[in-house]
């Protein structure tokens, strides 16, 4: 295999069914090529109680220097119900100038373009001054608990530390060089339970029913916008994801009800602040409840669910320069530094150093016939190519 | 067994454990009873598609004249836990006066105390100038298909014509003697099903929150009181007795939300003209969410839920005065008119003659331990009684 055909390697990748959290041989098949050109490759494996083990890889090159690392998965979403696809999801085929097969974007292709991009770097320029790094997981699709994060400290704690990071996954919402992701909302869930008293709807002045509260609950966290967004942030949003009850009788007022939400928010807000704004919104309905003639007090619990994470963004600087000029002088585009959509692997890794994204364009992907542009392919090559070659001119 | 003793009779049906649907000899105790009384008696069993078949009993002494029929159900609901009883539910214990066994009240009691009273009314005065009749289903607990509506079919088809009905239930809510029940409120229950688009939380300009909508439809249905109540009836109710979703991913917008409702209705309303209001107050509630920016119309579907049943009272005359008089005569108190509480199967009766209810005290029915003290037992057999003398003394 050419290692600086990313066509090749991508096609390599993609015939590993690695559906997340199986390794389907794509992190041996990575290994394996990056320890020929020259890589020193770890493959640690992280569990947890409760969670199936999950393998991971760490590949360096250089042994000090500025040290320039690329955050990726191999793991891909299931392919779904293979009579939607019109080939084999890993499979690899070539049809019309576009390879198919699940992970072509999200975000084999990505790595297939970083692996030929530095051994194209490397046979021109030898070898870069300063470290490359591979850090792959193989947990990003599923519950992303023995991946990055475990990844990163176990890195940490072998002495490695990283100048700038770049994670590959797809970015552009159209075309090549149209968005580059320079931060992320944060994420914050929550459920609120609602009891009341159960009883029969010919009684209601017997009961307390919690649905009335919830309605007014549901109400004060919806009534206005949270703000109105930042200069490099879109309005945070909050969503009702459900309101359950859990009552099949019409006969009978239920005891509890429950909403679940979701706030996708930016950097007005840190965690702490947010969660405070809600707990006081939730606190208004349930008073404004209370004001109906006759309603007892429902008591009404606002618990956090999963684990919340803050928005950020990462300055300009010589990371964002460097990819926007490779960008701009590859496609001739200037790419737009968003944070829109929704989390990915970057939020743990801006812990760690500056961190941006930029990959493929991901309007296939997670659906069927998942697929990429061999041109694209290759254009995103030469952006990562050229990035490469300004991030460490401007480091030397 | 003495047949003018209520307190044999009612040990007799509390032994025949009739848990509905089950028949459990209660029936048939209760027919060879009034057999012995001179009664005629029918065993009617209806069924339907896909329930099972139920047992019912009529019996009518008397061939001509003013006719008087008892209503009544010798099928209980299921006991439930029997650790929470202090006695076995089923074996018509006395303890300190009280005879404790489920149906006691709801309402086996009420048929031994009108058999007794008939019993009492025939030895000391001779034969009814007129008809008694026991119309006594086992299926009102139940769904109520295979009961009282066809036994009331049953007996017309064979020529029963009825001039007046008095249901057995529990109506006193503390003391005997405190309320008559002279009408229902109607009830109508409905589901409104909302359709969205689904999505993810952090893209939700592409999908459509059909939470939302269910918010502010919600919040339209509860808006203000459906009216402040009649001289016969109290205000309508409406009380959401479920809002559901289905999503137990907090990352996904649902496509999907019902909400379900329950109204109980008096006379200011036809079950047409509450539709008409409710699907009013549904389209304001889906017009106000619309006007959110952003929004695309989300569908929304009201569909009505069970049979619906309308408002009823039966109007002052010979039935009520006769009752309350008897009340009045037995135990010093006037009786409360009422149409207060849930559904009864005098919503069927009323469409066949003037129907009103009047039982024991309601308080332990369907809970544990349900059980009814002798000295009531006696003092309902004697306004029965009474009851019996009144009103024919004024068809005579
Ligand atoms: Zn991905
Ligand atoms: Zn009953």
């Amino acid at each position: 295999m050419d290692p600086t055909d990313p066509v090749a390697i991508l096609a390599g990748l993609i015939r590993c069914p690695s559906v997340t959290p199986r390794e389907g041989g794509a992190l041996a098949f990575l290994g394996a090529l990056l320890s020929r050109e020259g890589f020193e490759v770890a493959r640690p494996v992280f569990e947890e109680a409760g969670s199936e083990p999950v393998e991971n890889l760490f590949a360096r090159s250089g042994g000090e220097g500025p040290h320039l690392v690329f955050a990726g998965h191999t793991d891909v979403v299931p392919p779904g119900d293979l009579g939607d696809w019109s080939r084999d999801p890993f499979a690899a085929e070539i049809v019309d100038g576009e390879m198919i097969g699940r992970g072509a974007v999200d975000m084999k292709g990505g790595i297939a373009a970083f692996v030929a991009a530095h051994g194209r770097y490397v046979r021109k320029n030898g070898a870069q001054k300063g470290r490359v790094s591979f850090l792959i997981t193989g947990d990003e699709e599923g519950p992303a608990v023995n991946g990055t994060v475990k990844l990163l400290d176990w890195a940490k704690t072998r002495g490695e530390r990283f100048d700038a990071c770049l994670v590959g996954e797809p970015t552009n919402p159209d075309a090549l060089g149209d968005m580059i992701k320079i931060g992320r909302r944060g994420s914050l869930s929550a459920e609120v339970r609602i009891t009341g008293r159960q009883g029969h709807v010919a009684y209601p002045h017997l009961a307390d029913n919690p649905v009335r509260a919830a309605v007014a609950i549901a109400d004060a966290l919806l009534a206005s916008p949270l703000d109105e967004g930042t200069e490099t942030f879109q309005p945070s949003n909050l969503e009702i994801t459900a309101i359950e009850t859990g009552n099949a009788s019409v006969n009978v007022i239920p005891a509890r009800c429950s909403i679940f939400f979701n706030v996708r928010f930016n950097d007005t807000w840190s965690v702490e602040t947010l969660k405070a704004e809600l707990a006081a919104r939730v606190e208004r309905g349930a008073a404004a409840d209370r004001l109906r003639p006759g309603r007892a007090p429902a008591s009404c619990e606002l618990l956090w669910r999963e684990r919340p994470s803050a928005a950020f963004s990462t300055r300009p600087g010589a990371l964002t320069e460097a990819l926007v000029a490779a960008v701009e002088e590859t496609t001739g585009r200037r790419p737009q530094l968003s944070t829109s959509g929704g989390t990915s692997d970057a939020r743990f890794i801006k812990d760690h150093c500056p961190v941006i994204e930029f990959g493929l364009v991901g309007r296939t992907m997670h659906m069927s016939n998942e697929r990429v542009a061999l041109s694209e392919l290759q254009g995103l090559t030469d952006i990562y190519e050229a990035f490469i070659a300004r991030w460490f001119a401007a480091h030397a």
